[in-house]
């Protein structure tokens, strides 16, 4: 079983400097993981072409099966993405019809004509495909370059969110079949150390199962811990291995309260 | 003006598959620009020895002034940040007598004694420079290595704040002393495109500052802009480019609305 691996590659400035956090990150994190991909790496990086460009290239030579990229689609002189993902490809930037036809709309819907800036966001690499943004402005669009699926995303939240679901997950489904199950629980008044190595013990047994501690210091002081797997029939095995680890917790923490966790 | 560089480097399962939000980004981001560094990079990479490994080597090659590591400090058998600094770096774990002290002291304060793996927080490469967590039980550390000041963080945002704040704030004040200026306005009923050649030509004549536009999808719709620029008397420079791009944009769009934005 072959898990295909993903990178999330976020442009802007504002994430660097701290100015926002990186909402975007966690979404397709969870999504992808969920449709079992094997997220890699989440990597933020300025809007400058040449450092964007040398990364694309790092990336490329990772040979990750999917890269979401995210933000950088808009109309100011710092939405550079596209222009980095042409200058990394090779494939030029052109005028897309059907982009072209969708920023048009959208700006006479708002009783706006076109300008340069507007008609800049219809320049895609040559051969992507037009992914339709219902949302705000700016089209996304996909293209496989070297074997790698490229998704191209607004920063946006409301915009990135709705593309991604209407239009990109449904590609990344028919690209892969494996499922994530995962089930969680907490366990109360315990700290990690105490529980290493009982987990230690269950991850060694199970050794296809991601098994994952962390204290949980927001709601109620505990600690969490998640067990999952990909594939099947990997349910039975999670059931298992949650199973044991309770069982040698409460045998060896008399009286410990744990309870299961619903997302 | 040299601006020093700076990359963060978050490890952690949980981060890539969207289970935590990466909120320790945006704190240190936030803060290593206001201290005039230039964050490059922010990158979350999994548990993983091996990519990590690999991961930071690329990083060593860039040569920032300074990497901020966090998570992956704690007692379970997945928390190896420090293990990942010892492969990278060639300088082998030992078990610090000061660090070991504290875990000892945090221990017995809870009523609790030493086991392995909490002895384990204790190990970190040779020559680091322990940093006390008055929070958590992993003490943190930093180390200098090829001329790159690295800092290594636990990933509990409570105990990294406090780590970050108290000991690491100084000495990194200490290293630089370019501080950022930084304004931000926000204009109401209007969008990006409509703005983006005003703001183009200001970014264009006040070539060394930070010019940057995002749509207010929270809680005005509107956009906001920040100016920012690092340095001794960049003040008045920013305050000049602000009254610029207020002037044009006023001219070309009456009764527009601008409003100063305060922290």
């Amino acid at each position: 079983m072959e898990i295909p691996t993903a990178e999330i590659v976020c442009l802007g400035n504002e994430l660097l400097m701290g100015v926002t956090t990186n909402t975007n990150a966690t979404f397709l994190g969870d999504h992808l993981t969920k449709l079992g991909y094997e997220v890699r790496r989440i990597t933020s990086i300025r809007d400058d072409l040449t450092l964007a460009v040398e990364f694309l290239h790092e990336v490329f030579d990772r040979k990750p099966a999917v890269i979401l990229m995210s933000g950088g689609l808009g109309p100011t002189y710092d939405d550079i993405q596209l222009e980095v993902l042409s200058k990394a490809t090779g494939l030029e930037l052109e005028e897309n019809a059907i982009a072209l036809e969708q920023v048009i709309e959208f700006y006479r819907k708002k009783g706006a004509g076109l300008t340069k800036e507007r008609r800049k966001m219809a320049f895609m690499p040559f051969g992507s495909t037009v992914l339709k943004n219902y949302v705000g402005g700016a089209p996304s669009c996909y293209i496989t370059y070297k074997e790698i699926d490229i998704f191209c995303l607004p920063g946006v939240p409301t915009e990135m969110k709705d593309i991604f679901s209407r239009h990109i997950v449904p590609l990344l489904k028919e690209k892969n079949n494996l499922e994530l199950y995962e089930k969680r629980f907490q366990i109360f008044q315990s700290i990690e150390s105490q529980l290493a190595p009982f987990i230690l013990a269950i991850k060694n047994k199970f050794s296809n199962l991601y098994i994952k501690s962390h204290p949980s210091y927001k709601d109620k002081v505990g600690v969490i811990i998640h067990i999952s797997g990909l594939g099947k029939d990997v349910n039975q095995e999670v059931d298992e291995a949650i199973n044991e680890l309770q069982t040698i917790i409460k045998e060896n923490i008399p009286n410990i309260r744990i309870e299961s966790l619903v997302d």
